[in-house]
């Protein structure tokens, strides 16, 4: 029996969700940020101005994924890139293809909002993931190189 | 003998110059862009506003070398990630060290202007040029997964 | 009998068009600008990721005025405003309804996309301006003072 | 005597001096805004991203006054204006020189990031905000207008 995924933009009124399921995202990758932070994501979130921008997975009006997205500028097009930061699914509601439909909905945005590209990166032994992914297309042959970078006291 | 690179600002005057070494970039990576990419790259790198910047290496006057970077927001840190979109340094001009003397620069503007990462992809069989990214740090063992968006007719 | 004035986005293949109207309305401000500026202007006003766009007023496919507006922040609202910087008919083509369709299509783009206001500045004795502008509302009350800044050379 | 006033850029830990103040100037100007907008003003101007800013006057290490602007690109200039939206001091602080100190500032900081112009609104009859501004130069002789713009339900 399949389960009815809805996808929409996140509002105000989702805060207790979202960071919810933003400390279960949080506690899988076994980071701790400090409440500043979390309270200026969602700030980005919510904000109309800020290039930063939140769906929801819904069932039965209950939120339990979203993907998070940052688009900017870029070199090689006109179009902007969408940078997909974040994707994650509460773990209790996995296999019914919230996920997936988290991706396709931005790829639908995409071809509305005409970026040139959807790109993101996963760990190249996070299995589980990987699976999904695999679905839209493999891996690109791109390694990541980062840098943090520690102000000066 | 050490050949001494410096690192500052792109500026309008260096038009041409850009010009040739972007055709190089691009011709290395056998990618060839409509001219109204490469104007629209051209107008974000100058406009001051723009989050797209371009940092030159020279020697002797000469721009031999350029680095161009994306700064935005992010959701795991308040201040902001530099993405390097583009680096190359003219082929000629290669093993002198100006291609570390362009990522030692964005790593100091980074320090300067409290950027939480500087980040980077490249190929996973470009043997070259992670020779000279290795120096810094090795790649952090994340992939990446890219869809380009068709935009409807 | 009325004459049917049609606005649409702005597109590439108008520069030619919008390049006449730009130095004639600069024309009408007794402006003179240097090209790099006017370059710079046509790139922001295409690019789509830069807030800065331009709405163009058409008869019979021809491009007859245009509005360019900024869209920001601030800091009494959450949603953003839209800073209407230029609004400009061909002299030609002035009495047919080309300027209210301008301001009468931003106030229908500001509903759809959610601004919090549209404003605009005009010279107190530019009276022409002024009797197409009281057809929305009356000037609010505010003047405006304004520094130039020139940098340190 | 003269108390000497320093200006600095705000920091998170203002956050209680800068929502006393922020209180006083809306009560100053009669208006009540949701706390939704409060909260999220204070995150864009804590956010190094967003082109909102504030600076902050403080006297013996207590701010008794601030500055918001934002940054943003215009169709005249290749640099971009500074749009000054907010500026108070505290009432009990007035007549030392802050209001003036943080005109000052802003002025030095547009000189030293290029900025083309400072430029803000005051109501015609606010006699008493204009014996400041008139010290840097008189009202420019433009008048605002300004349409609110109401979401359909």
């Amino acid at each position: 029996m399949s389960v009815p995924v809805t996808i929409r933009d996140i509002r105000p009124a989702d805060h207790a969700a979202w960071l919810t399921l933003w400390q279960g995202y949080l506690t899988f990758y076994k980071v701790s940020l400090p409440d500043s932070v979390t309270a200026m994501t969602w700030a980005r979130i919510i904000d109309p101005v800020c290039p930063v921008f939140t769906r929801v997975a819904t069932i039965d009006d209950a939120v339990i994924g979203f993907s998070t997205c940052i688009i900017h500028p870029r070199t090689w097009a006109v179009e902007p890139a969408c940078y997909l930061e974040d994707l994650y699914v509460d773990e209790t509601r996995r296999g019914i293809g919230a996920g997936r439909a988290l991706i396709d909905d931005l790829l639908a945005m995409g071809r509305r909002d005409r970026w040139t590209c959807l790109y993101w990166h996963t760990n190249a032994d996070n299995a589980t993931a990987r699976r999904l992914y695999d679905h839209f297309a493999p891996a690109d042959g791109f390694v990541r190189y980062r840098l943090a970078i520690t102000a000066p006291q």
